[in-house]
């Protein structure tokens, strides 16, 4: 499962303010932190702060700087994608696209013109479908889109997004059946944040963990998660052992005497 | 999901001793402590102490002289279990019947006589199959044992035998796809203990977690389990909730204000 770092967030209010005054030190500890801690790509958004996408391709180059691995542009503005596509090295990921047609009429060009993977989310112009019926209806209709695009599908990330279960019990069952039932029926690869389904609940983490490994039993290929939790990044390297992702053992064993396993 | 304490087993030294001395105190002690855990029923053995069959009608007494739950007669003896259930109050789980001749000709008709549920085992006189397909062979037999002897399958809980992970990397998996096809073929529940999966691992209890997470989204029924294990009991509130078994948050709530939520 491809783990993407989550910290560099202008929703995160010290992230927001190091973005503003270009603290690039402050910038540069989070990128390398995460990707120490086993992120293989970073999410970075600069929504939250005035002049959007200048702020984002000074994010990129300050991050692409001092670590190597490619980042997941999390942005609704074109503008910003490109500027940050054009300074990006190596091969960049979208978040995110859906079935509003302004977004996807702004945003799929670019998934096209730089050749990145992308996020692809499972709403439209009404919002985010109660069923998982409907969200499998609308994931099936963002594969024909990339098809027609000549998109490939290893490429395209599906996001069936998981709404709180504060406020819904059944919100995470409905996730899961539509992640199992996408998995099963389209080549694409799919996608979660963690942080949505605990929300306005106690011991959120808890929660997101749990939520995480159940996701990896169902064939998640990517979450966007804080790879400093180190319970969570636990979670990872269990549930892996678990499902045969880690043969004789090695890194589950490899985590224990590292002392990075926390129970 | 039914939760079995497996705590009064005699494969525990203390446990043994408690058995032989007649300790009366640290039997009904365990007993009480599981159930207030959250223990349904209790697993109850006296194999490795001479004398089983007596000590099993004392350990039965001795128990549900103080908690009011049934018990999970574990035992391979006839003679065990028929003094078990003589003296034994409530609907009794016999663990467990197999594919083994002698196994079933001695333990089916206890269980038809006295009205038990009972564990069967995925395994015959050659052992544990290494493949879910000869596993989901072996269970179906059972199913037909089960109803030619006019057994409720609502009374049947199939057990697929995880083997440990530190033996082959693919023996959780194998279990996984047992548990998940055999719930979708036949209207049988379901069983598993959880320390075979982490058998000579470090952090066992880590592993037992989050296996128990993953059996639990595939629709496991009953798991033989500690319930003193604050954080495997967690798992079991965090993951009910997760799996819309928890209406209106409403036990994970309660369980964190009692402060029993341990991450």
């Amino acid at each position: 499962m491809l783990i993407i770092g989550e910290k560099l967030n202008s929703t995160i209010p010290e992230v927001q303010e190091a973005i503003r005054v270009k603290d690039k030190k402050y910038i540069q500890d989070l990128a390398r932190k995460q990707v120490e801690a086993g992120a293989e790509m970073l999410d970075v958004n600069t929504a939250m702060v005035e002049n959007e996408a200048d702020n984002m391709e000074w994010l990129v180059l300050t991050i692409q700087d001092v670590v190597n691995v490619p980042l997941c542009i999390d942005s609704t503005n074109p503008d910003a994608i490109r500027k940050a596509l054009q300074v990006h090295q190596g091969k960049a990921m979208i978040n995110s696209i859906s079935l509003e047609k302004q977004r996807l009429d702004g945003i799929l060009p670019l998934v096209l013109e730089y050749g990145c993977s992308v996020v692809a989310l499972t709403m439209d112009e009404q919002g985010i479908p109660d069923t998982s019926e409907e969200r499998i209806r609308i994931a099936e209709q963002l594969v024909e889109i990339a098809v027609k695009n000549n998109l490939n599908l290893d490429d395209v990330y599906i996001d069936p997004l998981v709404l709180p279960l504060a406020v819904n019990s059944r919100n995470a069952v409905t996730f899961f059946e539509s992640l199992a039932e996408i998995k099963r029926r389209f080549k694409v690869q799919t996608i979660s944040g963690l942080s949505n389904v605990s929300y306005s609940l106690p011991k959120r983490r808890l929660i997101n963990r749990y939520f995480l490994a159940v996701c990896m039993s169902l064939g998640l290929d990517a979450a966007i998660l804080d790879p400093l939790d180190k319970k969570l990044m636990t979670a990872v390297v269990t549930t892996n052992l678990l499902l045969n992702r880690d043969p004789m053992c090695r890194k589950y064993l490899q985590a224990y005497r590292a002392g990075t396993l926390e129970e």
